[in-house]
């Protein structure tokens, strides 16, 4: 059974607040800072470079954790490999991709920043860039990524959730597209890890990247980025731990993962990572999605039915829900939530501007919702908008 | 007084191993993995992102780190960007620099790869890479820089420290050289952060770099960028949290740090290696480096006094003792050491192959000390070496 409350003990903060900002990033459990606080307490020292006990510990574990990762998302310890975000993840492909003059990237407009300026800058190189425009309700019509196909195209990145609409893209319609014309794929899955079950070695994309702190619970400052053929990909950073022989006229890389993580990597947060993948795999993430789901879909229709609130997206959203109260700027709101009833929504653009504008509005309020997210926390939140709107 | 044993109270790990590999890294003090928890239970959100309570909390604690790191180097807040690593901020500078084919650039052969593999691969756009030699200890003549330099040079980069030799670069000198001839200079401090003490303002390079990790006693996950000029670098990743508005077409950067910080950062690693910059503080820089070196001074002379000990590096050194026992493999010594008295100590290339090569040995074993090493240490590293030496 699905024991929420039980759960909660394991997130401090959840006394204090009504966390719903989850979207941008969530809570980590007590059982992964305990796995960091074993590092920093009990076995601290570099990963990968020594060969004395500590050295080796640090290594065991860090390691550990690409294997959890790896197995949660079924797909190669080699092609898994740790960045600081999914934004560094995305970056590293759209920097290191063998681009020629004349290329054809596409994308969608209702990408986070992340998804969206990275390829945008490819113009300056020549490349060319089409963005796909989805419903108004941010479903993207994989048709409409079919029709932008052209002899050129090398590429197309779209999300699977959206962070601003909550709705779901049809990747594996979407990733079948792109097969079909020899086109590579990458999919975001910054909204959608650790919230929905995803199978890479199943999807079969070429490129798969999400946050380590939004659904999979891992603390700030871990991405992961799959890259299902590696030696295609030229890795941005050079430095430490990332090559085999070095003299002052070349070098030779080691191979993926190492060749993508120059330099010391975030070893207490990559170790927070794993044990937090694995207490979302312990809880199931069947069960979360479930439960996330549930508590969105109550929000939006209640919210919906109430007079002075629009409520965006489609009617079967992931665990995200944007609305405004008419008449009111989305930060007032946010604004009032907080201070009245300690509700922690997000107010603004949610780094999609783009997507924002789609919408014709200048900002949204966001409700995301969390496994550890409760009934009664909607119901505070559903009465506590209604009596703002009494403001207005 | 400088109490080395009530210090040691605040890194449990050394009543367990005498740990002497903190030119790879150091151990956190409890402080600073305090505060990292405090971030996890009591008020962890994103950074910069929304208007409710926790992510206001996160934000203030994240923005006083910059300042807690900025003044301690007395360097501005706007030019004290945070990265995963001293690596990363090395490679943020060479892709970001506005290259001209035909440019030349000024790197010695005693660089740790970091400081070494981003310039060299410039050689692919046309950029003229020459690599000065150092004296056999490890240390960079100031003339030789002064005479690389043509019309062309752009840019030298050096370190401070060398983490193979531990000999220090006159990096003053080295400074005044570049800005007579109008040369950008990078200062590598991944060696003397924290180890010794560092007016950035009084410097004034150009750009310097270095890890949150090894001197400054933060977590492994940070580093620091100091960029003189922001204006003149272009950011290598792109995404949410740098941009102040984007539409399909075009988008407008923040100005600098939130420009080279796209995406959510490590914010429990930033509010680590603020407290963690703050207990250095406190204990002083200056009372640091004199203990250090003290140490490091004692075991260079006694291990130099040992028949069948070979030591590299200059008398006048920085805390980091590179040896070998003549007949024996490095990594040998090194495993002795860890099983017969729990020392940590580095053996190998120390990601400074060339340094290495410049020796002309194939790896060494590397004694370097932290604040919280004792003399009681350096007796047992010296004594077990002379153990070892009768072992071949």
């Amino acid at each position: 059974m699905y024991d929420v409350l039980t759960l909660r003990e394991d997130f401090p903060v959840l006394s204090d607040v009504i966390y719903l900002d989850n979207a941008a990033t969530t809570q980590t459990p007590k059982p992964a800072v305990s796995a960091m606080l074993d590092y920093f307490y009990k076995y601290a020292a570099n990963h990968g470079r020594g060969a004395h006990r500590l050295a080796r510990e640090t290594t065991d574990h860090y390691e550990d954790a690409r294997e959890i990762v790896a197995a949660f998302f079924n797909m190669g310890v080699e092609n898994t490999i740790f960045t600081k975000n999914a934004t560094e993840s995305i970056n590293i492909v759209s920097r290191g991709f063998p681009w020629k003059k004349g290329d054809h990237v596409i994308v969608t407009l209702v990408e986070h920043h992340s998804n969206l300026l990275p390829w945008m800058r490819l113009r300056d190189m020549g490349i060319d860039v089409s963005v796909v425009t989805p419903d108004i309700q941010g479903v993207v019509d994989p048709d409409d990524i079919l029709s932008s196909i052209n002899e050129n195209t090398k590429l197309i990145a779209v999300n699977h959730v959206s962070n601003v609409f909550g709705s779901i893209q049809d990747i594996e319609q979407i990733i079948g597209i792109a097969k079909e014309h020899d086109v590579k794929i990458l999919i975001d899955g910054s909204q959608s890890a650790g919230n929905m079950f995803i199978d890479i070695n199943f999807l079969d994309p070429d490129f798969f990247v999400c946050p380590g702190h939004k659904g999979l619970l891992g603390p700030q400052g871990t991405g992961v980025l799959y890259i299902k053929e590696p030696e295609t990909i030229e890795p941005v950073f050079l430095g430490g731990g990332m090559v085999s022989s070095v003299t002052s006229d070349d070098f030779r890389m080691e191979p993926s993962p190492a060749k993508f993580e120059a330099g010391t990597p975030n070893i207490p947060g990559v170790i927070g990572l794993g044990r937090a993948v694995e207490y979302v795999s312990e809880i199931g993430v069947d069960q979360i999605e479930k439960h996330e789901l549930s508590l969105a879909k109550e929000t939006a229709t209640r919210l919906g039915e109430m007079d002075g609130v629009d409520v965006y997206g489609p009617e079967d959203r992931a665990a995200v829900v944007s609305f405004n109260v008419v008449g009111m700027n989305a930060h007032d709101v946010a604004m009032i939530l907080d201070q009245t009833r300690s509700i922690c929504v997000r107010s603004g653009y949610h780094c999609a501007m783009p997507g924002i504008g789609h919408l014709g509005v200048n900002g949204t309020v966001r409700a995301s919702f969390g496994l550890y997210n409760t009934e009664e926390e909607v119901e505070t939140l559903v009465r506590t908008v209604s009596d703002i709107t009494s403001l207005v």
